[in-house]
């Protein structure tokens, strides 16, 4: 009972009130090998947990006093080994392991957790923590902790940082330090025996993992756009007739290229949601798996909405500097060209008025709605809706920027679509063929809003499946189904 | 004490340090009916909060291997009800709950808690849990849960979405639950008796309940100021001298109107505070509620406050796209104004440079300060500002704003405001309009700020009460009152 | 083991499923003296984490009904003293601590605790809690909880506000609250003994104190490069031939000033890494701790970073406004002058344009890239990045934005830097003198780039020592350190 950190520690004196408090039972002991920062950090969480710690130095007496909160212990490494009740990290770089084997009789037994990161992605060789288990066969390796940074442990654990993976062989140790993460606030995951190590080692390594796939879309949408433009506008006229509009290439051809981009990262947010649908409607169950491109395209939307965003953003950054970059001899020309056009006549003007205010309108209005959208898909912001403003926000609001933006496009091409003059070396411009996937998407959604297939799917969603599905003797499938796993909209 | 989930796991084997670690005493075992997402969700957050849990399904050799966590068990749902021991969750549609009622016997005595949401909102019939109850009158029904999204119990419980509200008949059942909730790491809410169930279950189809007051003022203030506009510039010229004024509609009629709205908006987030302070000091003592209307406006100003910015933000964006609108005829138009008004003389163009400056710079300036305020008003940055900062933001960085918003709309008008020019029909101009608010809560701030109301306030807010109010026998009253409840100001 | 709050609730009811389940045992009762708002909202925390909670009032009659929680009871202050088993909160203004000098005997062997904060900074007499300990000698005073506000109580901890700052000469007393603020979901920090109460009491009413020296440094930067533009722009022309450049004041000359200062402020942020790393390369060792200023320096990176961006961002809207300014007589002189500069011929205006768009271009990306990093400087998307993904964005995008600015102003400069009339009075343009310290960074970092350096870098980084400094008889140092402690990069 002695080391039982639950005792009522709150209900102590009220027997008695003059007398003084019982003494403070205190926590397990928990040994610390190393004395870096990552081992401060560590120690300075633990005390704030209400363990007691004992930390291990090879040089006890080399470390700064202060670094180390009060209440833990400075010792040697073997007195920090011995002293442990059962949980023992070993803070060091993995290449010093070998420095401890001098302590394989003090360790023997006890739950030894590796906190190392990998070297470097993709090392197809043994892995730090089974290296730690070799060396020492008699304690149990848990691999953890390692995810969490010294700022982390040291300020408490934040929303994203609250992840501890953990891996081991001997699943009593495991769920010892599982117990251990808990207590300190992280939400701790496990991974299974320690296989897995090797992924858990490389995890701090991952740069952005999630935004691989997107990004590698949106760039070569970038590119294809930027390829075509340069073709239709500068390379072609060039070739044909010596025009020289080279000096398009750094400002003026990036800002065609961006909003088709913009546009066609929009559409690709909202196309796997309807194909999911459609393949649930033709399939009728919702219980057979997707195909894994699918299922990758489904997790990747968000980041596709953001690149989507930042596209627009660049955008219309770029549009409202566009009156900046007129040079002296461009607005001259500009001016004399206008006096020419202004000949034809006031019809022509008004309506030219009409279209360039409502162009430049629906597309505030839809860069407008698709900023609201980025703000929610920041962690604390999202984080406060529940399910229907999720929803409302994610489909509700993201239909009405694909539709504003469609709008945007339209009125910027108003009449010109039509003209022949539009179409030089027979290459319709970048925004038609920017706008096939996103109108392609909006008649598909509309489709689906039909009655007849929204309660069908409604009904798939809720678990209903169509008959060839159903097995005998069993009555509609009943589970509920938040749709919200994955942000599924 | 098998069960004891705090058993001092981490001090085993430190007795016999060779030996291995005793068997590590789980957690109680917690049974859940149905096998959808939820149920998922739920089991792996149970497991990872140490408890054993049953899910209970209808036919489990239908479950794909892998959904469910290791070390949740899967069996039939006779079996789940049987093996849990005291709380057994029911996740299924309400619509299914009949078909449990085979299951009396094993869930008689035992906490069925229901974390099913409401089918629509405004519905007057019994709640599911009202329900429930009265299919399985042995069991002790607690509503609770579903506020929590199947995403949030999977990945932990962020901040928004920590709350789990929670309301039962029998208080024991219900006090099991507010602990099982806060073991996974929400924060429970008791909200009594099973009557409150109906507000649980339609908590999670609210969208967004405290936007839509402020989202109604603005939009009929919006309307307001558009018609004026309309009225004064589109119509009115129309009718009485045939002036085509239409295309003004979508953009220049929308652009005089948001910076209005956005002006008294802004306005109206610090006017309930003044009037709640004078009602503060006519009825010398804190301790009388204030209407509800000030209440609930008191409770708005946040959601004020963002939609002013938007407003101004919009209004940034017009107006910086301004240039880009001037197609072929007006602009030449303009071009031949410029060269009759030049001849004018330099003296007033000097003016006009200046006029325009400090109207663009205070613009610019009250909107960055606006952007600021904006930017704390996201949850993860507002949680970081201890009382005095959260002050000086809200309070003093907004007081600036209002300040410039003001400042730029006098320079806008500048000498305009007293030529008869400016009001035609005898209608003055809606930046004239939107003045007037603004700068009665400046005036009234100001008034608000000597010394001599200031320290009756300071003193009232501190719990002093003037004579007529204290009770016979009292000293003043003394308690601590921290300002920012309700984001107070 | 009656008030055990931790015993096996949830295995209750298993022995026998037909009766009701046991009577809940209670958690410890605690007892809080005063009725106001903080009072009300510690209540309601404390009921929330299972404890029973006495509010003592001086009157319980006036306190409204339903201010309280159910389960709080509601005392005279007497009786709260006398039934609090161990913990009592003082939820009083400091100046009404006297009042209570009658409870003595209640409250003797009591663990008090001070909730208050300074009346304001600065002070050097007594703290609250210092004075609370004389008036009861007999009564452990625990000082905590101030800086938590009574809002973050009601609605459970978030990020920022979950650090509780706690001392007390009593080590047994302030483990008793520690450990209560654990299980009220806060973050504990022992700061010792009652002589640190002062400290705390300030903690709150401290006003952005990390942001003061980086904004100072900011401002004044600004002051040098506005009078430095003042006076070769607007005084010097003025006094040698009467110019007239007074309008400049309020927008060109701030809009000039502006981007030195965000270029110069963000050259800021990256030269402490680079000296400290200089520092490491030539003392050998990273065991000397770094002087004070650059420790301090250091520390204030992500403030000088954002302070940058303000400064880039209100540039980018400036020059986005520059030609919403151009009033009638100016834009006629323009016109005028563009015509005679057209003269000039066909060669010199394109390489005028490439000049424009690439300034342009590079400027928008620069900016776009600094927004990304302000937007990773949120404490919610931080949080969730991982310690390679922390090092990419905060050292990768932030020379890259570094970058991208000094090409944006060298071809803002283009040519120009080489014309005498670039240099009126001698004075060089002010966006040559705000290049010095960015390319110096610049060099610097790429020097820091060479293989030599960076492996003897990352040696000393990982705990190696060069000979002079390492002790007799040890290897090397083998410590773990995550580089990221204080947003290390």
């Amino acid at each position: 009972m002695e080391t039982d950190m639950n005792a009522p520690l709150l209900a102590g004196g009220a027997s008695d009130a003059s007398e003084p408090p019982p003494r403070l039972p205190e926590g397990p002991v928990i040994g610390i090998i190393g004395s870096g920062d990552f081992s401060r950090s560590l120690a300075i969480r633990l005390v704030a947990g209400g363990f007691r710690v004992v930390v291990g130095s090879r040089d006890p007496s080399r470390v700064p006093r202060g670094l180390f909160p009060d209440r833990a212990e400075l010792r040697s490494q073997r007195e920090a080994a011995d002293s442990a009740e059962r949980v023992v990290f070993a803070a060091l770089y993995p290449e010093h392991y070998h420095t401890l084997v001098g302590l394989r009789e003090q360790l023997a037994g006890k739950v030894l957790v590796d906190v190392s990161n990998a070297a470097g992605l993709n090392r197809r060789e043994q892995s730090n923590a089974e290296r730690l288990a070799e060396l020492f066969p008699k304690s149990r390796v848990v691999k953890g902790f390692n995810v969490v940074s010294a700022w982390a442990l040291q300020t408490g654990a934040h929303d994203g940082s609250r992840q501890v993976l953990v891996c081991s062989d001997c699943s009593d140790s495991k769920a010892a330090v599982l117990q251990l993460a808990r207590r300190l606030g992280f939400s701790p995951v496990d991974l299974g025996g320690l296989c897995a190590s090797g992924d858990i080692e490389e995890a701090p390594l991952l740069l952005f993992p999630s935004w691989g796939g997107p990004m590698l879309a949106t760039f070569l949408l970038f590119l294809f756009f930027y390829g075509y433009n340069f073709l239709r506008q500068v390379l072609l006229p060039y070739l044909d007739r010596g025009q020289n509009n080279f000096q398009q290439l750094p400002l003026v051809t990036v800002n065609q290229t961006l909003p088709a981009v913009a546009l066609v990262t929009l559409a690709a947010v909202y196309l796997p949601g309807l194909l999911a649908a459609v393949l649930q409607l033709t399939r009728g169950t919702k219980y057979k798996r997707f195909p894994d491109w699918l299922d990758r395209w489904l997790c990747g939307r968000k980041q596709l909405g953001l690149l989507s965003f930042l596209c627009a953003a660049l955008h219309a950054v770029y549009s409202m500097c566009l009156t900046l970059r007129r040079t002296a001899g461009q607005a001259a020309q500009n001016a004399a060209d206008r006096q020419v056009k202004a000949a034809v006549g006031n019809s022509l003007v008004e309506q030219q008025v009409w279209r360039s205010d409502l162009y430049l309108s629906s597309g505030i209005l839809g860069f407008g709605v698709l900023t609201l959208l980025a703000v929610t898909s920041l962690p604390s912001v999202g984080n406060t809706l529940n399910w229907r403003e999720f929803t409302f926000v994610q489909s509700g609001l993201g239909y009405a920027a694909l539709t504003l933006s469609i709008m945007h496009t339209l009125f910027f091409g108003w009449d010109f679509a039509f003209s022949p003059a539009a179409y030089p070396f027979y290459l319709p411009p970048v925004y038609l063929l920017a706008l096939v996937l996103p109108c392609a998407v909006l008649v598909g959604r509309t489709f689906l809003a039909l009655p007849c297939l929204t309660s069908r799917l409604t009904k798939i969603r809720r678990g209903w499946e169509s008959a060839r599905h159903r097995p005998p003797n069993t009555q509609e499938t009943t589970e509920v189904d938040p749709l919200r796993a994955c942000g599924d909209i």
